[in-house]
């Protein structure tokens, strides 16, 4: 058996049933294989951004690695800006980058560059593998340590690909598990009893349904308060689940949020750090007067710590009603849009079960705020701040939940960077909406503009905030989405709902 | 005066007067000095792989660095591709990335990534700035450097651009210059003499007019052949200008051609290698049985080398008429289109001093030659391989040649990766002409199926190279471009000839 067919067999084995790809030269014959050994969907995305970003949104919906195939360090290098929202999201992902012929690397080709450099900046594993031999074993544990939330880069030279393998065998190996830190719960049992203000933050996976009834219940029992990291990678919300906030993206806000507090129990979330440095404004978003405790290390499953402190707390078998966000009445705004009419409408009208990918920036300040009582859906966020995350992490959900209708609420300026995420959502009839946010701006620089003491921008600042020019309905056609542009309440509120009537993708520029 | 200003002041000083600009937060204090210093321009691009191929296009046209400003690690990501391409043509660019405050770097906060590690994939000279006191001499070691004619990258935390930098000088040093070495040059000319098949290899500077009627200069006195490199990063060819046909992609076709040779004799132009490595297919294109002999080192301009080549030969003072190209009268083709009858209208066509940034892949194999008698013309190509580059670079070198017609003749393929450069086309009225190949495939990937054996692609294949249902008539629009769809000769010959008359962008889809 060749090498790229030992490649493609290993991953099908080991439940990989989707490649994001571009693919060039260098990985032909991993293509040839996907045709020759069947089981995984090739899905062609025509920029390789596009791949990484759908790759995480599956591997958040699904919690399985899906593949991504890049060609040699310039494919990468245009898909590294969602491998780090990725890696900030913990989303298992396989990424596969074609390598030129061993024997060919010393000649220094035109296309030669680092990739080994470039995929240590956010791979949790990685390797080049060395002989064909290796296929089989590299491939087993690139899956394997991609399941443990992180992404495995497998670099694989051309000519290993064609070289025959002696014999086929697979040896998956099980996944580690998240130990529980017995003296750590009776730490936060205690000082939750003790704590005046307390306040458990959730994030990763606590943030799930179980998670989060489980935090209802501690809730129940300890009377604290009840907090999300600022951007979660996946967050189950609406009514029926308890009503968690999010820490506040602007540092000043959080620092203020959180300063209520005098414990802070930490579950599965880090500790929140200033998104960037400013000067007079502390790194460290919790007071040095409030008490932290940590739930787990860094990175692991808070699952099982948070139900053995549900127990250590004594709190009661289920949730109870009055902790859990009820079905909420909400009135349809009327008149000219803006950010928060747009909020109101989508959480007034979105289905249940649907899943939000949000990357609205600027515009859905009270998307979460509006939300509690909407109908059970979930929401997908920026983690890492790589701007242009949400169209191709709304492709990747789509293909990860066919039955779920997905919508991406999106700024303007962060879907240009990746655009292309519509043409697969096209070619795949993916059931996304995707909602633009057209104020052809990049308002939040205008806020940092602010910050320096700029309120009257110049020339310069002035055209490099300006995203004027950009026809979002003929940007949709081009690439095969319908679209059609909205100016008021009243206008988003009906082809919305027309939108979600219909199979495939739509686009709806919203105007403001 | 503030850091910030401080290295827009000597940028400007130091002659940078372009700023290919997407920033964010960590770079706002240096949009803000723009307005405050002035003298460069600033030119927003919405995709970051746009500033880096429009500083490309722009390095090459001018021979000065132009500013690329990009945020953080993702930013300069999604840079890189077209990094590549630039450090492949040896042109000059000055990169600019905000770095997160020193003291907030330990907090690994979300956009926190290694972009030392990033830069060091493409950079000819790096820095992170230590402290603002050395603003001055970062931003002017860089500009030096960068002028030796590679990418210097420049990493600037935030509290330094912020805080105040005591005293302000400038000091620019000199750039090296390039050496002749006379022994070489004498064996050269030995060599030349004496070889029965000789060739002189042309690449780099000596691709411009001097260097080419140096060249036919030595071809008069030693009967020697001119070959160009593959893919050169600026080439001047037509009418009054030596035919000089560039060395072959195809490896075998390369091969074949460098094998009539007993002679190579090398002028800026690196030895020749396979551009992947196939097996049965030697990397070295250049046969065992044919000598080489270099006339400068590597990366070093061998302008003076080829004058000094000349002299040693007692070359004629000036190019004779018959060694060089004269104006070809060209019928236009008619009926359906394809690649070939493309070249030709263009070949016929496209007006004297033009600029042709062409990354057209398979549907260009005829234009270098049907070019030869063209009215005389500038030629950028795909030096890095790295595909987007033709959108981007035609935009970088519209800036830097106000004054001439540009025409981007490209692949569709190619022109999904960076597609956004129509926007900053569109916003700064420049005068390219975007000459879409629609094939609805790529193409060259088809090609190296074929190369396994696979001639009737499996579905997999099928569908990872297919790329039906863009309308490049919308995306054009989209941006803001006039655009229109051909599908036969007589058709792209009015529509090419209209476009030429008018001002600003336009794109015509070419339907093959």
């Amino acid at each position: 058996m060749k090498g790229a067919h030992t490649l493609v067999k290993t991953f099908a084995q080991l439940g990989v049933d989707v490649c994001f790809a571009n693919p060039g030269t260098t990985e032909m014959p991993l293509v040839e294989a996907m045709d020759a050994i069947g089981g995984i969907r090739p899905v062609l995305c025509v920029f390789e951004g596009v791949c990484t970003g759908a790759a995480d949104g599956y591997g958040r919906m699904t919690g399985r690695p899906a593949m991504v195939l890049l060609h040699l360090g310039p494919g990468l290098a245009n898909g590294i800006a969602n491998l780090h929202n990725a890696r900030r999201a913990r989303t298992p992902m396989l990424v596969v980058v074609g390598e030129h012929a061993t024997w060919h690397r010393k000649y220094d080709p035109p296309l030669a560059m680092d990739i080994e450099a470039l995929a240590g900046t956010f791979s949790g594993w990685q390797r080049t593998t060395a002989r064909t031999a290796d296929i089989l074993k590299d491939a087993t544990e690139a899956v394997y340590k991609a399941g443990q939330g992180q992404i495995s880069t497998l670099i694989l030279p051309y000519d290993l690909q064609l070289e025959e393998v002696p014999e086929y065998r697979t040896d998956a190996g099980t996944p580690e598990c998240a130990s529980v830190d017995a003296g750590m719960i009776e730490r936060a049992a205690a000082g939750l009893k003790k704590a005046e203000r307390p306040v458990l933050v959730l994030g990763s996976r606590t943030l799930r349904r179980e998670g989060l009834l489980t935090a209802a219940r501690i809730r129940a029992a300890a009377g604290c308060d009840l907090l999300a990291e600022a951007f979660p990678a996946r967050m189950e919300r609406g009514a029926g689940l308890p009503d968690v906030p999010r820490i506040h993206y602007l540092s000043e806000m959080a620092i203020d949020q959180l300063s209520r507090y005098d414990l802070l129990v930490f579950a599965g979330a880090q500790r929140p750090v200033s998104f960037f440095g400013y000067p007079n404004v502390p790194a460290e978003l919790v007071g040095k007067d409030s008490q932290t405790i940590m739930l787990t290390e860094e990175g692991r499953d808070a699952g099982e710590a948070l139900e053995a402190l549900a127990e250590e707390l004594k709190a009661p078998p289920a949730a109870p009603e009055d902790c859990l966000a009820r079905p909420a009445r909400m009135d349809l705004p009327t008149g000219p849009l803006s950010g928060e009419k747009i909020c109101a409408i989508l959480a007034a009208l979105q289905p249940e079960g649907c899943i939000v990918v949000e990357e609205a920036i600027t515009n859905s300040l009270m998307y979460h705020p509006l939300t509690a009582g909407s109908r059970p859906f979930t929401l997908l966020t920026l983690t890492g701040g790589s701007l242009g995350q949400g169209p191709p992490c709304a492709a990747g959900a789509a293909i990860a939940c066919p039955g779920r209708q997905v919508i991406n609420f999106q700024a303007d300026g962060a879907a240009l960077y990746t655009l292309q995420a519509l043409w697969t959502q096209a070619r795949e009839r993916l059931n996304v909406i995707t909602l633009i946010c057209s104020n052809r701006s990049y308002d939040i620089l205008k806020l940092e503009l602010g910050r320096l003491g700029v309120f009257q921008p110049g020339p310069a600042a002035s055209r490099l905030t300006d995203l004027s020019g950009v026809d979002w309905v003929r940007a949709g056609e081009s690439m095969g989405v319908p679209s059609v542009s909205v100016r008021t309440a009243e206008d988003l509120a009906r082809e919305f709902s027309r939108a979600l009537d219909e199979q495939g993708p739509r686009l709806i520029e919203m105007v403001l």
